[in-house]
């Protein structure tokens, strides 16, 4: 089964997020707005229980911390993906950092860029067309985000919440 | 903004829900296959705290409970809906009563049949069509629920799981 490790922002900011993906994001109904925080992996259900404990226990190590959004980008060339800048903040490359290192496994692939995907999947025309101008765009936007989210994929390829977890210590 | 308490079964129950989702069901891509313990209720920001609390608590007071899903049923002719007939149990009537005692209103209109929608906003054809096949249909699955789930939802009407409760005393 398919895992993986998400925080959703505040209602404004998936609702400013759909408004971009819905045109632009063939993911737009499998999973609502998101920061990935860990890749989709693949977990036996005899592993869940240690990997629930774990990750409560990075979440409950990190205290809540403010979450910034600042402009629209691509990875392009890499990926024609749009997104959300976010600004980098110790705490959230904490989160990340934690949840590759063992038990879990190093991300080889790409180093951490924190981001909120509003586009993906794009023809090179789709996003030249459209790149200059949400460059442009004001985008500024600023919560503060104290839980993360641990999910598992259905067939249809959609994700459903299997656990939150709250940053810090509980109240 | 929009709350509801639901609960998600296993991901083999939920794949098999959205088999007859994807073609009865306009809400397939808004919401992964649920039951839903309370519908969609207002609540301003600041008495989002207090109502957390509730649920936690309510959540706290009923162990884990098996739920059994038996035959295909429909709410016809109230209403056009198809669904998973669940089994009446007492930790679910439980938590179902719970949601609607004060400080939560009671609902006046419906009293509680629990089930998992696999269909709704159908034609009387459709649904007529299809009723007897699926009546017929050996539907028989047993699991453990061992968390609820609040929820919001955004502007495209979709929703975003906000907290996990589980059910019992905490480990």
């Amino acid at each position: 089964m398919n895992y993986g490790v998400a925080l959703f922002p505040s209602k404004p900011l998936q609702d400013l997020a759909n408004s971009y993906r819905m045109r632009y994001d063939p993911h737009y109904t499998l999973i609502p707005p998101h920061v990935t925080l860990k890749e989709p992996f693949e977990l036996e259900e005899q592993e869940l229980p240690s990997v629930v404990k774990r990750v409560r226990e990075i979440a409950k190590g990190v205290d809540p911390f403010p979450l910034e959004v600042y402009k629209v980008d691509t990875f392009y060339p890499v990926s024609n993906t749009l997104f959300f800048k976010i600004r980098e903040h110790s705490a959230l490359t904490e989160l990340y950092e934690q949840l590759h290192t063992s038990p879990f496994k190093r991300n080889e692939k790409y180093s951490f860029v924190p981001h909120l995907t509003i586009g993906q999947n794009l023809s090179y025309d789709e996003l030249s067309d459209n790149l200059g101008r949400l460059k442009m765009k004001q985008i500024q936007h600023e919560e503060i985000v104290d839980r993360i989210q641990l999910l598992y994929q259905l067939d249809n390829g959609s994700w459903t919440v299997y656990e939150t977890f709250k940053l810090g210590k509980e109240e």
